[in-house]
């Protein structure tokens, strides 16, 4: 499948947290910058000049550069709530040595506490919704306002299973793909085995299953067959921060873009979304996504086809 | 590269422990079996119809039908020497919960601790030669005895790093490819990025380095080229025992049989390897790999076509 063959274009509904982050890293830290789930889903999906929209919350405090500069990557932000007289979801957070691990400093949900998520009524009839983690009853209630989705993509993580599962369940039983950890999986589904992890929660409702290994890469599962996706060998990993939403962002733009909701296909909007949370995890935040360049992904996905493929035929 | 085309077929030299294992898992345990990695490798590299020698040692305690199972495998041993006053290498280990950490139980050398390798004269002229984890001292005499390698591959492991640091070095300096576990490769080079660590050994000598990460797959590093296959998910792995040296074997043999010992092929030995170790970790010890018919593998080899390869056209 070659891209820019295709004309298709399916608009995407993206919700989840815009916010403020901090973040400390053995190689430095930051002050508050642009961070949040839909934010980081919004600009890897912007790479594929999709028809996007987010649905979030913000408050007063929100910077006006900020908007326009979704604005400016022809994200709608006609569903992004300004409360002026709140204040933006802020998360700190302090990673450790290895990098896979972080201790979360601070979380101050402001805003974020009572929001009520209000699809654009032209984004209502949107194919593609990508629903990043968020409370499970907020990702429900933008799934009741959409009119004729064809593929609904839920990111959620251990927090609203220890604290809220029921209604995780009810959205799981919803949507078409989940993408979750490999802790996660097995949390949810009580396995050990990821195989096997896959195969319950496909019972649960998905008919397709990513399983995010981080830096061991990601696996999408479907009915018996299963796809594998590394992540791409770095010298070194400055800051973690959003590369599962920048993942999340990659896979869900790439078949808006596409419009083509196969298997096969959705081998390939995996490594898009590989491809561009290898970039996310270079620099601070979003700083990597907003220099990102076509010829660099191009250049990057020549990388990742060197790394993977090999030429044995088999008759 | 279609396999049955290739007429091409060079001798294989194996040097490595040909042993008693006794094993526990969670699935159960085993009384004394076959094992030791020249043990694995043989029986994996027998696949390709290798010309392949094994040079070790057992004790008078080794029973004449292990002996004739290497023989029916078209295996040369010619130099695996039996010291009939004395006793096979035995070790005994229990895996963990979660397969991949073990204790080990009873290491008994018995003849090891005396061992001085002989390659055979007539496959002293060998192009390809596999180094099975071993004392660096003995893996150095095999390499001296050799007239013309064309390709040394060097198994070891951390006790080697520990224990005799210098005289790994001296043989790490001497071999074409060197295979290692992750943490290995961090302990051998002061890096904790593989793909720094990856440099800084092809600096001690090998041109290829090869990481092997269990369950999350294998780095093949050269120059500035990586390639990376997956292991195959598995339901449940039964016995981890002597995967890295099933690895190894096809890794070893496939080169063997091929005589092309490039990059672009050695990513076809990596399939190759992981495709057969696939199978090791399904039974007890040897016993899948004894089971195993060329249909089987084939069918593999499909699977791993369909978890690895995507269809992105780049221009």
């Amino acid at each position: 499948m070659h891209l820019s063959k295709e004309a298709f274009m399916s608009k995407l509904v993206i919700v989840g947290t815009v916010a403020f982050d901090a973040i400390e890293t053995p190689f430095g830290k930051t002050d508050k910058i642009l961070g949040g789930a839909a934010t980081f889903i919004g600009l890897a999906a912007s790479q594929f000049d999709t028809d996007g929209a987010i649905v979030s919350v913000v408050g007063g405090d929100f910077p006006q550069e900020y908007l326009d500069l979704f604005t400016s990557r022809e994200l709608d932000i006609s569903g992004l709530e300004v409360v002026s007289d709140g204040k933006t979801f802020f998360w700190s957070g302090r990673y450790h040595n290895d990098m896979n691990s972080r201790d979360t400093l601070v979380t101050e949900l402001n805003v974020l506490e009572s929001f009520q998520p209000h699809v654009p009524d032209h984004y209502r009839d949107a194919e593609v919704v990508m629903l990043g983690n968020l409370h499970p009853m907020v990702q429900m209630s933008v799934i009741d306002q959409m009119t004729e989705p064809k593929l609904i993509v839920l990111d959620t993580m251990n927090f609203w299973m220890d604290h809220t599962l029921e209604e995780l369940k009810q959205v799981i039983s919803k949507v078409n793909v989940i993408t979750i950890n490999d802790e996660e999986a097995r949390q949810l589904s009580h396995e050990y085995s990821l195989v096997v992890a896959a195969r319950k929660i496909m019972e649960m409702g998905p008919e397709y299953v990513v399983i995010k290994k981080g830096e061991h890469g990601a696996l999408l599962f479907h009915e018996k067959d299963i796809f594998f996706a590394p992540a791409l060998p770095l010298e070194e990993v400055f800051d973690p921060t959003g590369a599962g939403d920048t993942f999340a962002g990659g896979f869900s733009g790439y078949l808006a873009k596409t419009g083509d909701y196969s298997f096969e296909n959705m081998k390939n909007a995996i490594v898009y979304g590989a491809t561009l949370a290898s970039f996310c995890v270079e620099k601070f935040g979003t700083e990597r996504l907003l220099s990102l360049t076509p010829k660099e992904v191009h250049q990057r996905l020549k990388q990742f086809q060197n790394l993977t493929q090999f030429d044995i035929e088999l008759t």
